[in-house]
């Protein structure tokens, strides 16, 4: 299942617009690269719902933000919206300004998203308005076996309200839609020490958004294939390695992490929200 | 004699300045410290044309164009003409926004560029005002040896009317100017698989024409260059590896490459334009 | 003594603010979290005090500066000031541009600064208001055996006039306090081969002082790990590596290099200035 949705990815070979931050552009640039799809990363007011309306999907990424750049994530949304193409959104440091929140309630307002990705302290702070620590989880916030019914329904809540798949990251990701939920355990502790892992879920999240149309199979896709590219980035370390290496190693990995491999190292859990969180 | 090029470059440690896109900003500036070159990195139009007063070449790249980038633009490549600096041009998905179009003109219309480098996609943009679908080379505009006469004839009008070498790269790159034209054949399919590798020689090629007058040569022997590095790198790809680490070997090769390399290595064909394409 | 700071450094896992440049932010980032620290990159004036105000520590680089970084630059620095936060300068070019210049004159002159770090000609920019060739060390500036008395001197007098710790980076690293200076002889010339070196280090040193309150022993120990980052990253180099390849093992060594490895491989001198640079 997972790998057909990667084989469809790749064979696409979709146009993905990015209006990202600068620390991590290079990166989510390159794992697009990696994927077979084409990245253009283009955050200027004045011309960004052009650059938009020429390709097949938009990931905002809310890392560098500015006054022009928020102005460009709001006018590529709308855009990409009236032409039906995906829109992901990472809510990178949501809770670290005012002008983030400003900026993030204007974007959830104006703009249909079709997937939200970003830690759960990000995620709370989108959907209640309010705390969060920044960019890294709050740990208070944890998603553990006993409050998975409550988080699951808390992340559908916020899915029924802005229409998105909401995918909160952490040590198990979890993708939760209307009535259903993922739980994607694949990936390594090392994807924490890098800057960037999550930018780089985000845009190939919008590569696979632009190749399949379920969006909450589509967002678990990206999310097992990232965390199985992380296992095998992880694989490789040698004692000497470390962080930069492991960079390299995990962009290498998008490229060489196969069909039939997705397939067969997939850790998923299926739930049913319609009773409660129930294993599928 | 390309190799004499190198070496031209590598002893005279020029100084670059780059007015560039922050997506390969700081690969770029790694590939021209690799060289031995001394890359600034500067678009801020308040300064802009200062920096430029202090190097020995400048380089344009329109990757992640704004308002302000674009007047740094015009500023600095006025005052390199000024003082006689030989400025590259990098029209980066000028085909993807009115924006970029209108700045292309304007850089045109104002500074005379030594080289301009581009996939032939740009470079048709560029040269006609119209179409091109972006930053990847539009497949209809290939070059082969089917239509090679007339598209060296279509490039040595652009370069006539523009005054600079016009460098056209893809699977074979062909540098072309009065009267002459060069292809060089050397490469690797690898350097389409990662960000920045079109940035990189056009950063290159800015140190290459700092150093050797005669732009037709200088630009070539960048191609010839670069080209044999992609070749070095992908040659010490492993099974595991991927573009993550392709990148950090493309930019070890610039500086382990030597001069006896690149003229054993270079697949060049010189071209005498006055008679219509003939081979020298 | 050493490898003990080390330690309180990676035990308290600080949160680092970096107003910094689009070339090198993604080093800086990644170099903090290999030593255990949480960077926030954000250089927008509308939020930049807010995120200076959830951290431990600032660091300024003028790297790729432009009015609204600079706007940022003063008002988090006051901020952190009011928190009693260290300040970190990096007055990347300094000496490149009127406008940096001014930008650095109105930063010494609203902001008290823990660490300014940067070599010899930026500091000497700094210092005189005067001179200095931009990002590379002046020669002519160059502190040896023969000047190093009247170089601690002068540094000194720039630590007495604006309260901070004088970091001048090169060959050897002169940390220079109230009364005290400290040599640091660690490090690899293949250093000087990357873009970012020093601007990782800068990052580096505002983690050091979020940790250690001697703000000339943070200094130090930040100069002397990162010297041995740099000699273990030098010593795994392969034939076939290049700056590509060093850069990463640079970045992984801030994760393997021990504080074991650091208080066994410093090479430090430490200078009572009272009586005109005498070895303690």
């Amino acid at each position: 299942m997972w790998g057909k949705v990667l084989q469809k990815v790749r064979d696409k070979r979709s146009r993905v617009h990015c209006i990202t931050n600068y620390v991590t552009a290079n990166d989510c640039a390159n794992a697009l690269l990696s994927l077979g799809a084409s990245p253009i990363m283009a955050d200027y007011s004045g011309e960004a719902e052009e650059i938009t309306a020429a390709c097949s999907a938009l990931c905002i990424n809310m890392g560098t933000i500015n006054a022009d750049r928020a102005e460009a994530m709001i006018r590529s949304g709308m855009r990409a919206n009236k032409l039906g193409l995906p829109v992901i959104l990472d809510p990178v440091g949501v809770g670290g300004s005012e002008m983030r929140k400003r900026t993030a309630k204007r974007l959830l307002e104006n703009v249909r998203f079709a997937v939200i990705r970003g830690n759960i302290s990000e995620i709370k702070t989108l959907a209640l308005g309010v705390g969060g620590a920044g960019i890294d989880a709050d740990l208070k916030d944890k998603i553990t076996e006993d409050n998975l019914k409550e988080a699951l329904g808390f992340l559908q809540s916020f899915s029924q309200k802005t229409g998105a798949v909401i995918m909160a990251t952490g040590e198990t990701d979890y993708i939760v839609g209307e009535g259903r939920a993922c739980a994607v355990k694949n990936g390594s502790a090392k994807m924490s020490l890098i800057t960037g892992g999550g930018c780089m879920l985000s845009a190939l999240t919008a590569a696979f958004a632009a190749s399949h149309g379920d969006m909450l199979e589509a967002a678990s896709a990206a999310a097992v294939f990232w965390g199985i590219c992380g296992e095998r980035a992880a694989d490789r370390m040698k004692d000497s390695d470390g962080s930069g290496s492991f960079r390299a190693y995990l962009i290498d990995a998008v490229g060489t992490v196969s069909e039939l491999d997705t397939d067969k190292m997939a850790k998923t859990q299926l739930y049913d929200l319609k009773e409660g969180a129930r294993c599928i």
